[in-house]
């Protein structure tokens, strides 16, 4: 399929991301973004891409009943993962502190799960992206969690705000990914769908 | 230094690029837009990161007459180097495909070019970034050049443009560096300043 035979479809963003909605949009596809409410719980034993794989897998079931013919629902999860462990989004000030203290001055992998569902296919990818922050000093912490509230980020943290800018040495793989959504792989996925 | 030290400096961003601005805007410092017309000629024999840091400093001479004490004057210049070559602005249609053909499948490097100036000092530092793309078609190369007419774009491309997200495959160091502006090496360099 060629990019421009995308446009017969029509697209469901199934994310309050403003960031997912503002790359899909550059992407060039039209699409309306609907929400519903999902419990975003998950078993316990899942590990690295399990989990965002099992929750965007979830939140497309979410659609199965209206979906038709020309729709297609994408939805996506996006989790930081260290020390074989899922970072959340941190509760309070000091678990912000616990979070950013543990990430800094160390690579942590960041994960997003998509899923593209119609009425009769469904396609589940992953891209992981390896994320290197410098060592952070605690008054960079304190400054970033009094100015930015990191409380609605996995990992209390988004690289697209200070302490991405500041804290970021390197990366390996995608950026969009970093960002919840990574388009080149979505646009293959696509064009394959 | 610390970030909050940075807000006694009078910061001037010398470029018109409104990535770079915002960028900066993003990173948490006042600063105005002052611009002059610089001759953006090289010459022959510099190579690869020797020619952003030449420009960038000839950007920042032409502030020369005008700083005091408490003003820092930032510049920067980004260019794509790929086979030993820069690849400048695309001529006309042709040009850009010509250029994008040849990144397509390939590893290319970014370097920015980067001058921090006062009165009295002057830093000059590159970071460069590896960015792998994946083979493109005549009919993506196409679409691109038609839709978003790169003609003032290095290499023909840009990193947040449609075909930045359909095929950098990869990124190996920072992407903010490929926008244009390290900003965490920038951040460095000013506490050091």
């Amino acid at each position: 399929m060629h990019f421009e035979e995308l446009k017969k479809y029509h697209f469901i963003l199934a994310s309050k991301s403003p960031r997912r909605q503002f790359l899909l949009k550059d992407l060039g596809l039209d699409f309306e973004v609907v929400t519903r409410d999902v419990d975003e719980s998950f078993p316990e034993h899942l590990k690295a891409e399990q989990i965002p794989l099992y929750l965007c897998e979830k939140k497309a079931r979410a659609f199965d009943e209206e979906l038709n013919d020309n729709t297609i629902v994408i939805t996506a999860d996006t989790i930081v993962w260290i020390d074989d462990h899922v970072l959340n989004k941190p509760e309070n000030y000091e678990d912000a502190v616990r979070m950013l203290t543990l990430l800094s001055g160390r690579m942590h992998k960041v994960f997003t799960g998509v899923c593209l569902k119609s009425n009769e296919k469904m396609i589940l990818f992953y891209v992981v992206t390896n994320v290197y922050f410098k060592k952070i000093t605690p008054e960079e912490i304190d400054y970033y969690i009094r100015n930015f509230h990191p409380f609605d980020k996995a990992g209390a943290y988004g690289a697209q705000e200070w302490i991405g800018y500041i804290a970021v040495e390197k990366i390996e793989g995608s950026y969009f990914n970093v960002m919840g959504l990574p388009l080149k792989e979505l646009y293959e996925e696509l064009l394959k769908f």
